[in-house]
């Protein structure tokens, strides 16, 4: 879209059918979180507070005991949250804006076949089973993480290439609405059920159902291999979830229904070949979804070229190097985050000590927002700290914590005055003005 | 080897003609190091002394700057060396002791072409163009850094995969030897001619050569794609290596004839598949020559293989996991140390911080050996630390160094006791006994 804006003609090619007229997202109604870096994003090409009006805040965890106790955990700041929006929802919103756009045709039912990457040459196979070739000046291949232009420049010297699957699979529940369209459960939290390698995750969507989605091992015990009767399985819910179970809509049924999907991260390099084709969103950085950042990151490219365009005068030769050096580095901090993410939210989230450095944290960049943003608000609440000095930044912190964790009686004297003051001789040694 | 001396028959395939008859190495004549952990592998099949013989033993890094001068370096404490091999030698050697294995039958000139994982059946196209399908118990991928068995095992579900490339590529070169047969260059050294993004090293044979590597960009100024014209790549050598031009042979139409190779990492998980298929040396974790420690860690793989084989008395179910689990450890650790080891050799060693950093190593250690021991000693004469703690040690060992190197003067107070002392406080406060 800011291509459009910015006087380019773009043709849109997609291999699926239009997905507002075919469903074409079963069984992947899984919900996505926008947060500051994609509202800054879609601010830019001026649709955030259209996409706004579907999306629901979540202002803090709520985290689930296997005993049933409820903690509730801010996400940010007072009046910060991250949005659950729905990613059918959001695509076709954004293909209806871009259905307005003069300078954008949208080609659906065009599956990508092949690309020459010395002149951007690429062919596709029509519905109909004919081949159509098009010319262009620049090819992005934003088809995500399973990206066909990825794979086929894989072929080319020296790109390098990584995809890590995770332990864990997954599969989606559901949470129905009340009868009379309300939530069930607190609707402007994230729900956590925390059970160390597994975990169960709930988001709020605007009709009052919640989508929720099961991380479990693919093999060993509990795993999706090893639970293969409906009796097991449910055994497994009423061992780990017992108080989501009565919101749960048939989950041993769906269960044993769904295939489990993997979790993986992808990366890649170069992101562009020939200043002819490029990559950006997904294809370039497929991520998992632990920290909520991948659609946001995504979003943050587009920026990020926006601005380039704008910087560099539509200058291409001095556009995509740059785009490609700074978004690999801020997409490799993020993917990175994004794994760790997964032990935090898993492990970490249920655990007292955990939730109280959050609270320490909380507490103290309160006192001084000038000396320190928790890694997670820099990364969801600051778009204007990358991806690459929110890691760097965090694992500073990090080193503080772990001091300030380690102190006698810390559980007693955390709210104690003299705890802030230790961690600002910390702080202030490690990020104060050094002039 | 050991599988035949654990009893196992053992067909031992390979796709190109016997080594020993038909030259394979043209252009590959390149030397590799072997020391500690590759000799007490060896040494497990009794033929530790047969390759020694035509090893040549490197004590010292002879550094050669950009002036002509040299800074010695040793690798370690007295006594120590890292040794040089040639590919092709220790290969044809172990061929003949394979050969004098009665339960090793060796197939040359049997290309794999498919595998079948559940039942690790195997699919040979023989040179006559006949297909041999062999059924086995188990079937290991001994086959290098491009193994075609990984690259099957990748259409598998859930297999982690990544292949980086560096920056550089690399081109061999050649140092003969004098008219007597002596050696032009001081011939216990590994000889490194450092010039940050670029670098020369020169390793001796025990003929009187050297077989010297030039690394360098694939790209940018200057490169292997930069350098078109001999004028150029004359003008190149004559920069950077001025010294080392009158002792090597023919380099610029070496240059212009050869093709520069690629420089790779490849990991991969996981390493066995249905426990009738596994992966093992570089087809399992292909790294890059900066460490010197490719076939020491390969070797490494089989001496580990070896000793599961004994403590869990041949139980494949509980040997293969085990494996899979020591060795990716290690492996990954000695991939992230080989892709730093670049920096440090081609940059750092040059730096008179860093050559005076490694002395007060040594000093040190030689003094309180039980309390440090250098990451590059850990890594390379120390077989007893596993890779992946030589990594964690080194890393707390080089949080130390930093303050020891930024104390004020430390340029002229090295070599004082005081230096020790402070040295000797942190590392006891970090290693000591906590007991």
């Amino acid at each position: 879209m800011s291509l459009a804006r910015n006087g380019y003609k773009v043709g849109l090619y997609e291999g699926r059918p239009d997905s507002r007229k075919t469903c074409i997202y079963q069984g992947k109604s899984i919900d996505i979180a926008l947060s500051d870096r994609g509202w800054n994003s879609l601010e830019r090409i001026g649709v955030r507070s259209d996409i706004k009006t579907h999306a629901v805040p979540m202002s803090h965890r709520a985290i689930h005991s296997v005993h049933g106790e409820v903690s509730i955990l801010p996400y940010g700041r007072e009046g910060d949250a991250i949005w659950s929006v729905s990613r059918g929802g959001i695509n076709d919103q954004l293909l209806d804006f871009a259905d307005d756009e003069a300078n954008i045709t949208t080609y659906f039912g065009h599956r990508l076949a092949d690309i020459d990457f010395e002149t951007s040459t690429t062919t596709f196979k029509v519905a109909n089973g004919t081949e159509l070739v098009v010319e262009s000046d620049f090819v992005f291949g934003a088809d995500g993480a399973n990206s066909k232009v990825r794979r086929l420049a894989q072929s080319l010297p020296r790109v390098s290439y990584s995809k890590t699957y995770m332990q864990q699979c997954y599969i989606e529940l559901n949470i129905p609405a009340n009868a009379d369209g309300t939530h069930q459960l607190d609707k402007n939290a994230l729900h956590i059920w925390p059970r160390n390698d597994l975990m169960l995750i709930a988001l709020p969507n605007s009709d009052g159902t919640f989508t929720c989605t099961l991380f479990l091992n693919f093999s060993g015990e509990p795993s999706f291999e090893s639970l293969r009767e409906p009796q097991a399985v449910e055994t497994f819910f009423a061992t780990y979830f017992a108080d989501a179970l009565p919101y749960l809509d048939n989950p041993v049924d769906s269960f044993m229904a769904k295939t489990a999907a993997p979790l993986f991260l992808v990366q890649v390099f170069p992101w562009s070949f020939n200043n002819k084709v490029g990559l950006i969103g997904d294809a370039a950085h497929a991520i998992v979804p632990f920290y909520g950042q991948g659609m946001n990151c995504g979003f943050e490219d587009c920026a990020e070229l926006d601005a380039l365009i704008g910087l560099y005068e539509h200058d291409w030769d001095q556009i995509v190097p740059v785009y490609e050096k700074s978004r690999k580095e801020n997409a490799d901090a993020i993917a990175e985050l994004s794994k760790r993410n997964f032990a935090e939210m898993s492990h970490l989230s249920g655990d007292p000590k955990f939730q109280l450095r959050k609270r320490i944290e909380a507490k103290f960049s309160n006192q001084f927002p000038s000396l320190w943003t928790p890694l997670y608000s820099m990364v969801t609440f600051s778009p204007d700290v990358m991806y690459s000095d929110a890691l760097r930044i965090g694992d500073r912190q990090e080193r503080i914590m772990e001091q300030i964790m380690s102190l006698p009686n810390i559980e007693d004297d955390w709210d104690k005055q003299i705890i802030m003051d230790q961690l600002l001789c910390f702080a202030s040694a490690e990020f104060g003005d050094k002039s």
